[in-house]
């Protein structure tokens, strides 16, 4: 056995009830009074309540354990005792003590603080049992769908992260300099490369950090958010439909089986998790506008830079927070919002042979306000229609050639999807704010630390 | 079940044998004469021969099989007959035939070609049977490690790609403009933030692309690599060792388990990859150093403009390509060299409490002409001793703040290392060069596709 595992973590503790252990964290709570002290160990596996009674330590160990503070670094030896009353279900009595560090005016408190104050401290914040949590559901989101993908014939395929083009005009791209080859610009979307990986490996799906330069001030809007996006030949958009209910079910039915102690601590209502059971609900965007139109739901839109409510509906429009929560206020699942207008969605998407107005376009909306968490679609696959999309949408042709290529040589039917990894995570652990469910989030506002 | 599922993949003819099945795929290849065509039918997840006898089809059907071409993508139906002298052990005894496109000059012809044409054409070059062979090691080599830190105790936590500061100056880092604050940097590694998230979890890892804008032109750099980065609180350097031990010892043997095909496609020596196996070689810089005396291996420098031997080799100077590649001639594991001159070695690398001319680094060594797969070290965990560093470093004291706070907040020993993906799966695979072990290559000459 390597050294390494000499100490012992909180989350193992039933392993070793009895037994003399050494425990190392740091110090989240303090309690005290006479003879006994008390202080609420925390390891990043969980949190444990050690007991110091003066009669079982040196004076010296138990002067020490007074001059404790909050997120003071320690290691503790002691007995572990089975105590149903404690957080994790058992208790140290502590016979010895070592302290790496006293803590000084911590700044993030048991108060309240403040939004601004916590996401500057983002590097403290995290230790907080809250963060914590959300850091945990989020590990098991990501371990769920890699899982999923592994063991479903899908081969991971890294899309490049420095592209040369600008697909898509520069508005929403980071841009870099390239050695001599001018400008690179970071990825949105490893869509197209996925495509080029499809044709060679089937199904694949590429997993990473995606960045959009956007000026979205939103609850669900970061600046560089990681995303999954599978890929696969000969698959059509019902096909696309199906995987991606099969995705979602897995997620979070995963989650549910090994994030109990987590969402306990969010408290999470976790029986609106367990309704997420596949067929989810599916619907046309036109027959979504339809209900849009019978419930009275207008489009928002800034006229001389007021905003107005549109009613009816208008089809052909894209819809927004307003149409997506009334939409999905009816339902307790995710719905698939299918086939959308051709005019509002990107030029790689296939036509619907049935009707040309719309794409084979898919979008998932999550229940309780999760929003959009997938958008997906059948790929063009056919050259001389693709040419007339990139043509009418004003794109440099040139940089598409080797985009072109996987409709020259061997051209098949495909499909494929992007998950917001965030947008799921948020929606899962129901945290209030995007900036809570990555480590680090970046925003327009903010890049420190 | 779902709709994705009719059909079937090459993988998987031995679930079905004798039965009819529906496969999709490309042309990897056509033979025939008389009554008989072979196809090489190629569906990412294997290549597998399918028979047309002209007896046993319509004559459209059999005249339809004529036109194909290399890359041309069509569904056949057949039924599955086991045949030993096959590549995978089955052949299809072809009953039907549908085409999707014809491919017309498919650039990639199975004659030789140029390294420059076959980078070019990257999105092509990956259907090959070699690139496949190399793409699903790199797989297998990620899911290893994402297995082994989950399986471990280990929480993923991502550090973020985009970064406030220039830490050790711009020279080498792509910049690109973030909103109104200024410069933003893309992350040459997560460590420093997965340290901030060990001090909350514990045991993390962080798993993304990293940059390096260096004008290096080897077999071995790329500008844009993948990086697996494990951050462990309580854990010193020989914990750390013996971490990285386990790790690469794990990663090879689950390759062993996982990619026989592979290795025998790529005509890799696997009995090479058996003999990884823990204990690995050890040995400080100093001991290297006084082999290198001993066998009068030269420090290789510049000097005007010439480059030339200096002999005996200095103690300080950082080993190349020259040094290492002697060093482990005699080796057939890996080495780890630990205990790096200060002078050579980053700021926040923990001294030697027994020599503080070196610090407590480690890199580990591949044999086989692999190089540095692993560099990592136990950090410096006082905060004064780290201020030193920082101003002797010249650092910009301002930027280090939050990195501070996890020394003035319950600091605690701490190690970690970062491994290469590219470096492990061109080591793994016996691929000749870098650019073949990442799905879209970049470096200074090459960002398209």
């Amino acid at each position: 056995m390597s050294p390494y595992k000499l100490f012992q973590y909180i989350d193992k503790l039933s392993e070793v009830e009895g037994k003399e252990v050494i425990l190392r964290g740091w110090v989240q709570n303090k309690t005290g009074k006479g003879k006994l002290q008390f202080i609420q160990l925390r390891d990043g596996t969980g949190v444990c309540q050690c007991v110091l009674f003066r009669d079982n330590v040196s004076e010296e160990v138990f002067a020490d354990a007074k001059t404790l503070t909050q997120e003071s670094s320690l290691e503790i030896k002691g007995t572990v005792r089975k105590e149903d009353r404690a957080i994790g279900g058992y208790e140290i009595d502590v016979t010895g003590l070592k302290i790496y560090q006293i803590s000084k005016d911590y700044p993030i408190t048991p108060k309240e603080h403040g939004d601004a104050f916590l996401i500057e401290h983002r590097h403290l914040w995290l230790r907080s049992s809250r963060q914590h949590a959300i850091m945990r559901v989020r590990a098991a989101v990501i371990k769920a769908i890699r899982d999923f993908f592994d063991g479903n014939g899908f081969k991971l395929m890294d899309s490049p992260i420095l592209t040369p083009s600008a697909c898509e005009g520069t508005s929403t791209l980071f841009e870099t300099k390239y050695f001599d080859l001018g400008s690179a610009y970071l990825s949105q979307s490893g869509q197209l490369y996925a495509e080029a990986s499809a044709m060679s490996l089937g199904k694949v799906y590429t997993f990473g950090p995606t960045f959009r330069a956007e000026r979205s001030k939103t609850r669900k809007h970061l600046t560089e958010f990681w995303m999954v996006e599978p890929e696969m030949a000969f698959f059509d958009i019902n096909d696309d439909m199906d995987l991606a209910e099969d995705l979602v079910e897995y997620i979070v039915q995963y989650c549910l089986k090994t994030c109990q102690k987590e969402f306990n601590l969010l408290e999470r209502d976790t029986t609106k998790l367990e309704k997420v059971k596949r067929p989810f609900h599916r619907m046309s965007y036109s027959n979504a506008v339809d209900w849009l139109v019978e419930n009275n739901i207008p489009l928002k839109k800034k006229v001389d830079g007021q905003e107005v409510d549109i009613l009816p509906f208008p089809w052909g429009e894209d819809f927004g927070t307003v149409q997506e929560e009334a939409l999905m206020e009816q339902f307790e699942k995710p719905c698939i919002i299918h086939r959308y207008p051709s005019e509002i969605k990107a030029f790689y998407m296939k036509r619907d042979p049935d009707n040309s107005d719309v794409v084979l376009a898919m979008d998932m909306l999550g229940p309780e306000k999760a929003g959009e968490i997938i958008g997906g679609s059948q790929r063009e696959d056919n050259i001389d229609l693709l040419l007339e999309r990139i043509e009418k949408h004003n794109l440099p042709l040139e940089d598409f050639q080797w985009y072109l290529d996987l409709r020259r040589f061997g051209s098949v039917p495909h499909s494929g999807f992007g998950l917001g990894i965030e947008r799921v995570v948020k929606w899962i652990s129901g945290a209030a704010h995007i900036r809570e469910v990555i480590p680090f989030p970046r925003m327009i506002y903010r890049i420190v630390p």
